[in-house]
């Protein structure tokens, strides 16, 4: 029997979160339930869901439906988020989120930091 | 100077959260912004620092300092983190956090779980 | 243009390998070129391509193709690895690796190796 | 009783493995089993055992202990492993094994081919 817990375990998978998101999603303008907001699709993407709903995403968490959907949005606003819509072979129009300007934004960010404390470091240096 | 970026950013690491956990915080009785301040005293640790203070800890998180201390001593109470005393060889007295009973609750959920599924499989199967 | 190779980097992404498999592929009778190719297709199915040929897969590694295909067809016959065939909602049959079956040996031997050492613990306590 | 093993696999960890070096462990001039050596020494660290001896890496793995000293040798030799020698707090010196040469020189080998796919479509696109 602990084979089949373990195994389930297993498949519910592990999702890898950078750093330099743990560290920096404050100064995204992102709050702590934005960025689970976030986990939470990557986790539904890798898993093979690439557009979950608003009552998929809100039944793991502590927020009603209509917040998820106002949340969702606003993370969109933000340029967070993207909406793709594809084409699958046979002709079917499918939407599916697509989180890569999150990273966009995040590198942006992450290199603005570096950028500046190599500054400070060179004026410190000089002085 | 991309290379300096890039090792940087691999140094700031990645945590890995199981699947289990972030679909399950909200029935271990935690809302979003314990979920995150879970993950960044993970983040803490891994990066060799066992016991963060809640100035580092709200740093790079969109609470307070004073908030920060209460939800770690909420999270001590619902008893998903403990504080350790350790003694290093040379005799100093030291604190940090343990995470493991987080584990050991999130198991005991999951375990509970599976067991009520097979359960309710069961009288399906024996109507 | 940091930025574009901070991208590219995180695009490739990472793999999460279970310390467990990693302290025990050798009791699993894999070597370390077996378990490499494991992860190479580990890595292809999460980027979405669910059936690398020897010729992708080869091309990471210091193998041939001739030997990669030797080495696929004896994960088959080892149990580690499964050939699943499965039919697009359009009906085009098409085949995808699952990897299943190894989590499953593992488990296995994780728990027949947990069995033992409690068993050695209890026969150490009772002389 | 399931408990205690998933709490066990649990704390045996993940290692999170780089795609780009999955993809480029070759032309670092690494073979399988070299690399495979190096996530045993990864794996080893993230546990806090920060300079496993070739016996408890070679216990693991399919090779002798006078192979894997060979290897590591090799490792050192190559620029991907460094031996640092550090002092504790009462004085004691202790030698721990350093895995960000490996970073750099896979950075460097990434950058390079970026910088060469770029100056190919470059010259595609003057053409």
């Amino acid at each position: 029997m602990a084979k089949e817990h373990l195994l389930k375990w297993l498949q519910e998978g592990n999702i890898s979160v950078p750093g330099v998101l743990l560290s920096n999603y404050k100064d995204l303008n992102l709050n702590e339930c934005e960025l689970v907001l976030i986990l939470q699709v990557i986790s539904f993407i890798e898993k093979g869901n690439d557009f979950p709903t608003p009552v998929e995403l809100s039944s793991r968490m502590t927020i009603s439906v209509s917040e998820c959907t106002d949340q969702l949005r606003r993370l969109i606003q933000k340029g967070c988020i993207e909406i793709k819509e594809e084409i699958t072979r046979d002709g079917i129009r499918f939407e599916k989120y697509d989180i890569e300007p999150l990273w966009g934004k995040l590198i942006d960010l992450f290199l603005h930091k570096e950028k500046r404390e190599s500054q400070l470091k060179h004026q410190q240096d000089e002085t």
